[in-house]
């Protein structure tokens, strides 16, 4: 079997490359990404929204360099690096982005108490998922997407509103990558169509729209590489063969990448 | 097999029976606590560190009082409701207290962002494990506590040093349930002993420096109850037969309570 990394391609691709061509300035915030990673393309998501300069770092972290493992001991990206010190674990960051730049671009998350609650119940369900291959996943996921609909706002299009708030962003990169389940499954991951008459069509039809608003968001497809490079990652998922470390991880509760 | 539940003592005894008895009394916010549950004990210490008011209401999790899942569609503790509106996830609902009473009590955590960054990596460590028994935990479980031994400030006690901080409390329901382990396995859960000149002692010497710290706190005593009674719970989970609810949770990713 080839080493788990063969099949990664080197570099972000599609509308992502241009972003990552226009971050090459050191800065004092510094980020190690994978052009791949959903949790990387939180953090990646929140630093184009706020508008915080910063220069990309591509590391493969199945091939751990010295730079990655000398700020987290993990290994793992997205890493920051920030005024000369680690952090890592890509809600933390987010939350650390909102903290630490409070009057760059937007705001993240709304200033009532409550309301940021609601929002973190909600912030790393997709992080928590555990099981091996995506068909383990679909069920849960399934089940948990609708929920997700559920908490929403009734109108939207976001999950708070008419404003983009945190969950959005740090939901969004496994929004995106829905289309991986129709691609290697016929009928795909089961959401069902619009105007079946689904049993729980009204969650569903919030779903769409939600999924909608995030991707017409630029910050989201300004983060996406192209489609064809993210096949051979999920490939190993589906095929269930995986005796990778990318599989190790996913056992050792890092979560679906 | 008896149900789930039907080894869980009713009420909080020991010193938490006192604490219990005097918040009965109805106030904007109201905890739906189970006596026994490290994740309820989370906020139950924020509660009393932090001097919020709140009546404390025993539920049974594992019969799910319509009470709480009304509130909580998940059912589980802790459960708060808070002006009549709902709030779960025990480091959600601690951060929410930090949010919605800045005033009342200490602060839980620093001002300088980066700082709560630092804090964040380390919050739901203990809520992350997912084994099935005990003794799948004991490894894993070893090596991640001498890793948040040295993530901590040098002199300390606590992790950011001399003043306790929410990562502290959130850890700290499990830090006081590890004499589980010695209680079922002779040589317990293997921390090395003082003054063994084991091989990371200065990790577990900053260990056991804040472990003192954190039994001292007279929020964390008060919200403990008597240790007879938190036996028959992991006695399931010790001898790898539970076929429960428990269980079942476990395995779904709540974590072992
Ligand atoms: N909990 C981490 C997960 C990050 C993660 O798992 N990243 C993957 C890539 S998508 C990685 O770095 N994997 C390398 C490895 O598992 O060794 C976060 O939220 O940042
Ligand atoms: N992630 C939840 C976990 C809470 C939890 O698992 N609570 C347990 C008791 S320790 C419970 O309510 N279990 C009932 C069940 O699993 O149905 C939190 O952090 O609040």
């Amino acid at each position: 079997m080839p080493p788990p990394d063969a099949d990664i391609y080197a570099t972000a691709s599609g509308p992502a490359k241009a972003v990552v061509d226009a971050h090459s300035t050191e800065q004092s915030l510094k980020l190690y990404s994978g052009w791949f990673c959903p949790f990387v393309q939180r953090v990646w998501i929140v630093l184009e929204e706020k508008e915080i300069p910063y220069p990309y770092v591509e590391v493969n972290p199945y091939h751990k360099p010295e730079s990655l493992l000398s700020l987290n001991p993990r290994g793992l990206v997205p890493t920051l690096k920030y005024e000369n010190k680690p952090l890592y674990e890509s809600t933390v960051i987010c939350e650390f982005l909102e903290d630490a730049y409070p009057d760059h671009g937007v705001k993240l998350l709304p200033a009532d108490p409550y309301l940021r609650a609601r929002i973190r119940i909600w912030i790393d369900f997709p992080g928590q998922q555990k099981d091996k291959t995506i068909w383990d996943v679909r069920n849960v996921f399934l089940d948990t997407l609708k929920e997700f609909a559920e908490a929403m706002d009734e109108e939207g299009p976001y999950f708070l509103g008419k404003e983009p708030t945190l969950v959005d962003y740090v939901v969004a990169p496994w929004a995106v990558r829905l289309w991986v389940f129709d691609h290697f499954k016929e009928g795909g991951l089961g959401i069902p169509d619009e105007g079946k008459g689904a049993k729980d069509e009204k969650s569903w039809a919030r779903w769409r729209t939600w999924l909608g608003a995030i991707e017409g968001r630029k910050s989201i497809q300004n983060t996406t590489s192209g489609k064809d490079h993210y096949l051979p990652i999920y490939q190993r998922y589906a095929d269930n063969t995986a005796q990778s470390e990318l599989a190790k991880a996913t056992r050792e509760g890092k979560g679906v990448p």
